[in-house]
């Protein structure tokens, strides 16, 4: 099965971030977890987009707040489908890194989430819905979690 | 291949999508489009994405204007990747459609791309993006087309 | 005497919602309450919306947050009044939810209160309003209730 | 039958009203229609509602732009359903006017509809679906009309 | 010396407005002080307001939170210079009220100060910069008070 | 009778002041009208309002766009009542000027109307009330004018 | 004297930028000018900056509309101060661009000018102030069109 | 080596800007710190940056809070670059703060950082990329510093 590449921005969106991994993990899906600026690391970012064996992943989760750039610059760098995340918190509280994310302009797509951790949240899961279209056994595994949510909270 | 289900919530949304739909042509890719509203023809919308085979499907792209409730409801009722573009219009000019469908709850997720026909080119891109994961030779075109956006406009 | 129905659509609501609950009490008017989310349950929403004799139920009062679906999938399943309450919480603090409900497109219309537990008081005493219509016993209460205002906080 | 008393705040306003009206039309609804400025004659306001014999109306419309207080001067001084309209204009195009509606405090509610013509059409379904509480041919007449919404744009 | 009449909507705006209060007595200035709603109690405002002998009143001050229609209210029945305070709280922390007070329709103005406690000691300050114009005393400690803010916090 | 001053920070506002100007004609009240920026003209700004003899004047009407330091540089170096009218136009048409104008800091106020021209002639309605405090002719051109408002547009 | 780079995201961003342009001319200042996206052409962007001796450049100037990465992109890439442009256009009309400029994370700033051509030609002009910090001749230029914007428009 | 001066509006802005002041020790560069307000002191505000031997100076950073017009009133005095930072607080958070920094008006520019503690930091970082364009050795330590960022949170 192929992996999950997961970046954010900063130390700090570690927290909003980790639901996410918690429901990947519930899915068994290997991932990959970096923290690259893409402001303070361009270079190091770069470089590990590129190392990425395409081949070996489905989608790239990137995350970041304020002028959010990762995302994008992220989908700039790869033909992976990119789901981003803007992060709550500053004196925006995430609408900044809404609009640096979901606005992007023609050419580049990045599938843009919910601002915080409900978007990590849906993040995992979006990805593995797009994951799922090749492998029968997660979209069942999926199918068992919609269920799951009926009943549950 | 797979094929892409479009559906937007009115007549008036056509004009942003068609370059959407463009996108798709000029990859050669085979897509169902409908005008389907998600609060004026509820059990339509039902039908329709019930009658969907999933299997020969790889996404579906959602588009609609201010109270946008389409994509969500779509998501919520499909298993595939749900991409979701919140239509410019009305006075408060797309503002209230991308809220209406970025900020989905934890569970549902849909990715949501730029309000208006930015976003609706990078949905087709976006669709693309996530079919060439398991198809290389469509990859190779996304590779020629994004060398294309290098150069041109 | 008919009844309200009251649905929200996350646990998370109920906090919020009370206050209008303590509102119908108050006027002793029956009421049900159900959590069902438009996004985690569209079946069961589906199923509980068409289960209402809609003859035993004057108005339908709707909560939830975020990209707020609830009230206008409501809306667009009955013919019932619905009064949508946008709930206050997460990134946005409910500016989402507010433009998800009271921006409804033509044809399907919900009456949109205040963001949060206002908006809760609110949907309650505009339900008493729309029954003491044919109701003149309530009607008088509800004249008593506005006095009471006047004086009180 | 009982009839809808509509008022909107300046003769401005007359346009976007004017969809609203033609669907009452449309439901052979009685109707009387004024402009009074909340701001401008506020005495002509409160001798207007006054007069209004309660027992002969179902619901007041009511449609302002600007700082819009209009909706929530007439629910202050009736017991009637009052179901308002932020009309677009101005500099903020309506969005102080939906502020200025929808977030009336505890106590006194407005039901409040989409900015602009969208939002007057739906006033008058709202109306409509209040009055069919009470009525079955009106109630036949909205299913149709529900019906309509379904095929036509 | 002519007063000052102070109304807010709310018993919970009683907070904000006690430091404009504090300048009113650093000024040695008399005021007649009111919380009275203009949705709850329109009567009681227009009573309050017809009452007030306007050749005893320079200035009347209004605050009020949410769907803020005070300020625009009192303008409506005096030709008294009023002065609005859009109270900060609730789920938009003021912006609603900031709107429904600032962007007045023309005939009918309010002056309007900033969102909460900064904008109640403003208003304590224009009220004494009108009353100044007329009163060479006053003028000389409105000095005396500028000066002070020089070196001061 | 005491004259107003009326300055704007650009000769492009000269359009949406020009109502403003005609209510004070219309009012028979005296007024200087300058073109002087805050930004590009700082010290012709100091020298113009240092150069008014405050007894002469009975308040300063200060109309800015976007960043809109005019107002509030008139009413730190003046201690007349200054009223400020946020222009309408750029990019954020008009709230950028609103925030640079009402959210003025504890000590030195503002009094803040509508975005453009509504704003223009509700400052020049304002001045006048503030003028009728001290001069009942004026006060009776006032009423008149109020009474004229209740029947046209 | 040093020469200043000015890049833009797209060609339609040209009409914007061009005012600016004329400043630099008219200070006879040399410029490179370049339309490289962030997004569609990152290792253009890359290897035109490393292209840049730094020691030959004192600004760089970078426009960009929607989710305005390139600003900030460029700032991560090199040490010489860069100017930010938010350009207006797309439904968001220039918001979204300013956000994802100015709310650049600690580490990495961007000097960010107003929306639109007015940016631009602001933008110019502070590539003169930083010039001129080492240069008394162009600093006198400067001054001078600081004395031409008192008289003129 | 030039020196920066900083001003800030409030004591209450205090904590907001010591780390940028941290940062410019960090790069041993001299600064003079004030509080002066452009609103509450602006013959102070006139004085000091008159005062100021701008041969001795590289850049003004200034930071405000609400209708901030500090950082404009500098630009407007000198013709040292000038560097605004939108000082978070009140009820609008700094949002107001940014707009009346950023969106200055043709000819007098003001490079804007983020909101809050990140934009001070920002502004020292500015400061020090400014004044290394003649001077290798800040340089240098410039490029350390960024070094020290890639690695570090």
């Amino acid at each position: 099965m192929k992996k999950v590449a997961i970046i954010v921005g900063s130390e700090s969106d570690k927290e909003q971030i980790e639901k996410g991994i918690d429901v990947l993990k519930q899915f068994n899906i290997q991932y990959d977890f970096k923290v690259i600026s893409a402001h303070r690391s361009p270079d190091a970012l770069h470089d590990y987009i590129k190392s990425l064996d395409e081949k070996a992943y489905s989608v790239i989760i990137a995350g970041a707040g304020m002028a959010a750039a990762l995302p994008g610059c992220v989908a700039a760098q790869t033909l992976l489908p990119v789901i981003g995340i803007p992060m709550a918190g500053g004196a925006l509280n995430g609408v900044d890194a809404l609009y640096s994310i979901v606005q992007m302009p023609k050419g580049i797509p990045v599938g843009c989430m919910a601002i915080g951790s409900s978007g990590a949240v849906n993040a995992a899961i979006y990805a593995v819905r797009i994951m799922s279209l090749s492998d029968d056994a997660l979209r069942e595994k999926l199918e068992q979690h919609r269920e799951s949510l009926k009943t549950g909270k």
